[in-house]
């Protein structure tokens, strides 16, 4: 058997819930689980450096976009670069997705069969198709060190029928993916497990992909659009069919709240836009609740954005001041927002890693959604 | 006598031309020139942080405008963040200019007087009035380390009769201005000399300004749409009648030649937003001329900005990952750019300073312009 690109460790589990303290070593460095993965959609994590992700967010891994890449600059392009760490100048790990989100998010645009997705471009409206072989070739080409199969996420809500024949067309797909995947020792490949909000139909989900044995599992299909309480409920529900050996990813969440609870049910792994989003409409996340920064309210208020925070933004600014740019349209008010933003969710992980060693998880999530306003 | 903000020394004058290197000690630190100034509008030298600034592009000292800054957020909102310097957190020197410029390119929009000029704000057309007395105010409350007289820009081409009367009332602003300063132990205040293309009525502005003994003298109304030929005449008429021993600012002037021929004139000090402007456009100044990086000869071109560049974005980026992010609208695009041509013009003055103190700036214009491409 091939030497693996993916070890993963569990070091702790919190004494009094499912949450999981662990480490993935990879090609690019060693990654402590739970650990958030901000999202550099197209070959940049948005308005930061990758320097700045490493010193001043924190982060050992951050997450790029299969369909986004393959349009643009083109994967062939970013393998002649000597792919995509040497194209965008990071030297840590990075997970692809397998471009089925963005694709089954271009609607109309699209059409699934069994042997992939047609669909058109929403750039310039060209024609593509992206089979799960493609997905593999295009992830291999741009070198990432854990990829995504390629899989069909169910829209909320939808009929049991759709979402079962949808659910085992993934597992047929991810098979495809992993007989196409030859770079084992540098590339780890995850399934995904589907089913939507039917419970028994995520169990044979995940059945039949931890038969097929990957290095690792990711829980798709769920933050889209239904209640927090089913999501938690069918996550909690997922977990335990996944093995414990293995990591496992939430797809797509972003919140504070949203990792927490996610920990808690076994989840290692997360990455949302929303962090990156938020800083370029002008609101932060702190410790003390979401902050608008555009309000009137903060046009004279020369504290710091989160008192509780030690990024370069919280350490250097006033809120006065970052309302100004964000008011005047300034990049740097994206900027200094983004390292905020980011810093406060790895620091987030941090902190949740921290409390599950010493077995003081609930704990400290009582303390957080205390200070943040949170009630649940 | 009170202490004087700017103390400015001749280091050393070229021998065959008539070019100096000096050094302006300030209240945020020492600024060797000749020195290009890098325009931070709004209280953000656009898409760079502070010590980007410092560590990247090697500024000791940024321009800022009273304009923009009164309209929003309101020098009465900086003074109470406690001046410029903090709020934006910039510890070294900041040129503030007049306004004057920015109210005059309202058009339209404003109306001028002997009192002042009447003007509507370009962000919610609401009713201001600047007078000389007003521009004091204002750049006090900013707390600039060096501030402009409130003048009058004439336009190109316009009427000896017109450039007179503008130049003469300019003259009797700067009186007005000097007078409302009080601050000179903190704030340097520059007269600046108007005239138009007239070189009688520049002569006369700059001895009438020199006879109100300012710490530095600006030349401003040049490169407003006259051949550079024109220019460089009227430059080189001006200087002569200006002090040796004080720093003459040549206004609103960037492009690579432009700054090295100023400083053949005897121009210490230069600032405009082309470098700044051209990233967020997608070019780039380089040794080897102008290179606009959203082109698609670039697309596949893994090979540095410039080879002769030192900066951050020449060492760690192809050409192909610039154009990549420029032609996918992404925030580090613009970032990367800024650093290059901010750097590449401050290390031009560096480059102009040394050949000064060498006596062959002739050499290195020379050289310089071969392997720009660029004859004169």
């Amino acid at each position: 058997m091939k030497k693996q690109a993916l070890k993963f460790e569990v070091l702790k589990v919190d004494k009094h819930t499912g949450a999981r303290h662990g480490v993935m070593h990879l090609p690019h460095g060693d990654v402590e689980t739970p650990v958030f993965m901000p999202v550099g959609t197209q070959a940049t994590v948005k308005a930061m450096t990758p320097e700045e992700l490493k010193d001043m967010v924190g982060s050992s891994i951050i997450l790029s976009n299969t369909y986004h890449l393959y349009l643009r600059p083109g994967h062939e392009l970013v393998k002649q670069a000597g792919g995509l760490h040497k194209f965008m100048n990071w030297d840590r790990n990075i997970l692809t997705d397998s471009g089925g989100f963005q694709v089954f998010s271009l609607g109309d645009l699209r059409k699934i069969s069994e042997e992939g997705v047609e669909f058109s471009s929403h750039i310039d409206g060209s024609k593509h198709f992206i089979s799960p072989e493609k997905a593999i070739e295009i992830q291999n080409a741009l070198g990432s060190d854990i990829m995504m199969c390629f899989d069909e996420c169910a829209p909320y809500p939808a009929e049991y029928e759709y979402v079962k024949k949808s659910m085992e067309m993934t597992t047929r797909w991810a098979k495809r993916c992993k007989d196409a995947h030859t770079n084992v020792e540098n590339q780890a490949l995850f399934g995904i497990v589907q089913g939507g909000m039917y419970k028994d139909l995520r169990q044979k989900s995940a059945e039949d992909l931890v038969a097929l044995d990957f290095p690792g599992y990711a829980v798709g299909g769920l933050s889209v659009g239904e209640p927090i309480d089913i999501m938690l409920e069918v996550l909690e529900h997922t977990t335990p069919f996944l093995p414990f050996d293995k990591p496992r990813y939430l797809m797509g969440v972003g919140t504070p709240d949203y990792l927490i609870e996610a920990v808690l049910r076994g989840i290692d792994m997360c990455d949302c836009v929303l962090p990156t989003r938020m800083a370029r409409n002008g609101s932060a996340l702190t410790h003390y609740g979401k902050v608008v920064v555009r309000n009137s309210t903060y046009s004279k208020d020369f504290t710091t954005l989160d008192p509780d925070c030690d990024c370069y933004t919280c350490k250097n600014y006033t809120k006065a001041y970052l309302r100004h740019l964000i008011k005047a349209d300034e990049i740097l008010g994206a900027r200094l927002l983004t390292i905020h933003n980011l810093r406060f969710l790895v620091k987030l992980m941090e902190d949740v890693r921290n409390a599950i060693k010493e077995d003081r998880l609930l704990d400290f999530k009582n303390e957080f959604y205390k200070k943040y306003g949170y009630e649940r």
